[in-house]
């Protein structure tokens, strides 16, 4: 959902943002932690701190180290959009932890709030949760440890008695001051809070959760909504229910640079999977905001400013391989390398990404989409 | 669900209500032909002018004459007291509605509205609510024709899609000049409308409406529900459905008077379904107000008031013989009949009816319950 007073504008200041919130810096020694309870290399959004923040991840870890294990919630609001590459990092990232920490995940996708919020009727909503579904799914999610449930097909029961036993703890006031709604704003905005709420809490999941009501929840999520799950915080001990704990990235930047936004109404603010090659490297050359000077003399003279070169915080986010990266870093921040290379170095990572998501989602049938979505026990729950 | 500026203090002027409301009177002609449509008496409830309201009754009589049916829909919110006498009113009225229309019934009981707006538990208003069900199925309804739903039970899948596109077109304030809520309310409050309205459409019941969406909805309550349910009827062909139709009582009066209320924390305001004989018989001699003179002298001399007089009045309701009812109001108004002898004959007529009431709601057991609660089509819709 979207924030009250949430503009991105300007270039983000992300320690005045930890400190404004009063989340925690996921600083190196929790990412050690990680490296040596998993025994694999930490992801690259780690390594880089795309990940740069949480709350209480240490205690997720504490009680992984004791045996304890945890499950992962993380979500999306199915919207016409093809999905860019902004969206697919909290999922990239979420493979990563699950296949990691081999823990359960629920995936919510919101068809009931992008009704409420856009001119969508429920049908086209449904439509679209499958839709993203798919290219969900073509993450690379294992089936036997991830359940994919749309709003209008799955609330009610259990999910719908903690809907009511959240709405209890919350007042308008509360909600007002979080997501700025207005008298003429309609009810159902007002009643969604609880709806993204729940998935914290594992008794939402009979199914899946039976007898492991105080598993606790990790939620893999954008900054942004750390004030909606600061709600959630707040409510889980005063019904009974352990708090989820968030590990929190910063924003993926629009082509026009730091301070844009990736915007549907603009195809060319962002990169798109479903963007042919000549796309990607149109968008790119044309569009991407570069710290290199505008002429090769100046350029091998001065070097490029790394800090706003969206470029190399594309391949940061996007190339592996960390000497790879620092190679390009040295080499065009000191002069040696042209923006061009960097460019074209970009457009090749991309293009393959791309590709190979798409290959993916053309391999994901229909009846893949019913197994990930069956309400169900799932088999591989911790192995 | 409570309405905001809705205190019944001082003696109603239900007719100025049908004014500010802009609902129409049942008038004697509408009341005919339902006697002719039915081929029965009307209900004493009609008779006496205990029904007297309505919103579009006639469109819902004249598709019934074209051989369109109609379902009905009521409910309550369960709760800890016990039913008094003004809690069957609706019920009571409901099942004769059934039994001469030969129409199916939808009864909601609002658990979750109770949850939220009093301090019980999920649990307990779950609980709670299947007792009522017993108090309700005790009134006579016809199982093949009649589906109990409790909300944590039932919301969910076609429901919520319903409940969501209500939500759409209803603004806070909208909400807050209804029910008069504050920003220190919480959000389950503002939630709930669109759990109350949508059983007001056929496509929320698939298991009992599926390819007759187009039905009718008629309820029955009390008329202070009549602006929640022109929410309700505002909304409805935004949305593509029928607006549905209401028919609507004056209050129960408390013991005390017409100007009392009935209230759950002085149990002397009314009769419960609960009460022995004699707890009868000492709250209508010690308790009923009455219209009659203080003494034997001066009651033979004035008369008793019939307008205040509350043995009077819940004969009215409850005592079917029009030409005994005739009798009393003419002999205890000219003062040959004392009050002692009219609150004699009120004893009698409550005690058999409570007791009636008794042995039915003994015989209620959890199969059936269940029975009346199962999601199942109904085998008797329109015979």
């Amino acid at each position: 959902m979207e924030l009250a007073g949430w503009q991105v504008s300007g270039k983000i200041d992300y320690d005045k943002l930890i400190d404004k919130f009063g989340c925690q810096r996921l600083d190196q020694s929790l990412i050690d932690r990680v490296h040596r309870l998993t025994g694999r290399p930490p992801h690259v959004f780690l390594r880089r701190g795309v990940f740069f923040a949480h709350r209480d991840f240490n205690e997720i870890l504490d009680a992984y180290e004791r045996g304890d294990k945890f499950y992962l919630y993380t979500g999306r609001g199915p919207s016409s959009e093809a999905l860019h590459l902004g969206h697919l990092v909290p999922f990239m990232f979420t493979k990563y932890l699950q296949d990691a920490f081999k823990v359960p995940l629920v995936i919510q996708l919101t068809d009931d709030e992008k009704c409420m919020w856009k001119t969508l009727s429920v049908e086209e909503s449904q439509r679209l949760a499958r839709e993203n579904a798919k290219d969900i799914i073509a993450c690379g999610f294992d089936v036997t440890r991830t359940f994919i449930f749309s709003d209008f097909d799955y609330v009610g029961g259990a999910f719908y008695k903690n809907m009511v036993r959240v709405a209890k703890c919350v007042t308008y006031n509360k909600v007002v001051g979080i997501f700025g709604f207005t008298g003429e704003d309609h009810i159902g905005k007002v009643s969604f809070p609880p709806v993204q709420a729940v998935p914290s809490f594992p008794s939402s999941f009979p199914h899946l959760f039976s007898g492991k009501e105080n598993l606790r929840c990790l939620i893999p999520c954008a900054i942004d909504q750390d004030p909606y799950f600061r709600m959630t915080r707040d409510v889980a001990p005063r019904i009974g229910y352990h708090k989820p704990a968030l590990i929190e990235s910063s924003f993926f930047p629009a082509l026009q640079g730091d301070t844009g936004k990736m915007s549907a109404s603009d195809p060319n603010s962002a990169i798109y999977v479903t963007d042919t090659p000549k796309e990607i490297k149109d968008k790119i050359n044309r569009y991407a905001f570069t710290g290199g000077q505008d002429t090769k003399e100046k350029q091998m003279l001065y070097g490029a400013n790394l800090e706003v070169d969206i470029p190399v915080k594309y391949l940061s986010f996007f190339l592996d391989d960390d000497a790879e990266l620092d190679y390009i870093k040295q080499e065009y921040g000191s002069g040696r390398m042209l923006t061009f290379d960097v460019k074209k170095q970009l457009i090749e990572v991309l293009t393959e990404l791309v590709e190979r998501h798409k290959r993916a989602r053309a391999a994901v049938t229909d009846e893949m989409v019913d197994a990930f979505m069956a309400v169900r026990p799932l088999p591989s729950m911790f192995s």
